[in-house]
Order: structure tokens, then C-alpha cells, then sequence
């Protein structure tokens, strides 16, 4: 049996441990994204706690559901500490105003039933 | 001085102490989402950190930026993350297509780019 029968092709070889090598990478990132995840959905649980406990208190005190300015200081705060932890602080603005909306949904649905 | 003079009126009193009371309920609450906030974004930071890398790894290695199959195992995993921990899965699952659109956008403009 000659060398070159023994032997993958070098180039298809190193081709080869690239792949597998990237393929271990990705699965390694993914386990890291699945981790951060449920630490994400247990905070935001937690967060949501905290929420519907204020349109509780809200609802009961005849409280608006929003406040503007509140709201204003929240983005301000959350685009530095984005800009800190460098995250697009255009994201986390987005994001925010995202988890806010539902926030706002929930408080005017709670007291509708009051 | 009469009592009723020295004393302030028994309903306005307790009404006063009362909206007082849920003022302060309302800072504390406040300040635990403001604490969870401050957490969610530097998490936020963590996630986008692994998700350049994998957009990097998949533009590298001309894997496709979207993986449906990856995803709806995701979603399914995090419903019942959300389910465990008393938030709404469908809040979970409109939160998390949220994030992956943001991502995904993220990964195309890198593969571009390449």
C-alpha cells in the first residue's frame, strides 16, 4: 500500500478537521447561548413579578399605567450600561421598549378588571 | 387644644398613609427592576458576544446565518423554562423570536461583508 493510499489527501484533510473543528466551536457557543437563555427567562420572570406587583399597587391607587418620565430615565440608564457592556445601545433601547409594551399591556388589562 | 385639633382628621390621615405607604412600595419595586435591568443587559451583552462569534464562524465557513430546526428546539426548551418560573410562555416565545430577529439581521449584514 503506497503513502498516498494511507494517507487522506492533505488538503481534504486539514479541510476536513476545519469543519470538525468549527462544528465543535458552534456546539460549544450554542451550549454557552442556551445557558444564558434560562438565565434571561428566569430574570425576566422575575422582572415580571416585580411588574405585576406594580400594576397591582397601580391599579389600587388609581396610578397611571405608564410614566413617561420614567420611562425616559430607564432608556438613558440602560443605553450607557449597554454602552459599558458594549451592547448596541440601539438594541437595548429596542429591546427595552419591547419588554415595556407588554408591561403596559398587562398593567391596562389588570385594571380594566378592577 | 382640643384632641381633634392635635390629631389629624382619622380618614385623611389613613388615606395620606396610605398613598404613602404604596409611594414606597412603588420606589422599592422600582429599584429591584432598575437592579434586574442593570442584570438582563449585561446578559444581553454575554448573548450578542457568542452570537457575533457564531456569525462570524458561520460566515467563515459558509454555514447558512439562520437554523430553523435549532430554533424551534430553542423555543420549545424556553416555554418550558418560562412555564417552571411562572412567566407566560407566549411572552417567552415573542421575546426570544425578538432577540433572534435582531441576531439574525446581525448575522446577514456580517455574511455580506465576507
Amino acid at each position: 500500500m503506497s503513502q498516498a493510499e494511507q494517507q487522506p489527501e492533505p488538503t481534504t484533510g486539514a479541510a476536513a478537521a476545519d469543519a470538525q473543528a468549527a462544528t465543535e466551536r458552534l456546539g460549544r457557543l450554542r451550549s454557552s447561548i442556551d445557558n444564558i437563555d434560562a438565565a434571561l427567562v428566569h430574570l425576566l420572570a422575575e422582572r415580571f413579578k416585580c411588574t405585576q406587583e406594580v400594576g397591582r399597587l397601580k391599579a389600587e391607587h388609581d396610578m397611571p399605567a405608564s410614566d413617561p418620565a420614567r420611562e425616559q430615565r430607564q432608556i438613558t440608564r440602560l443605553r450607557a450600561l449597554a454602552e459599558e457592556s458594549h451592547l448596541d445601545p440601539a438594541f437595548a433601547e429596542k429591546w427595552f421598549n419591547f419588554v415595556v409594551a407588554e408591561v403596559i399591556h398587562h398593567h391596562e388589562r389588570l385594571a380594566n378588571q378592577h
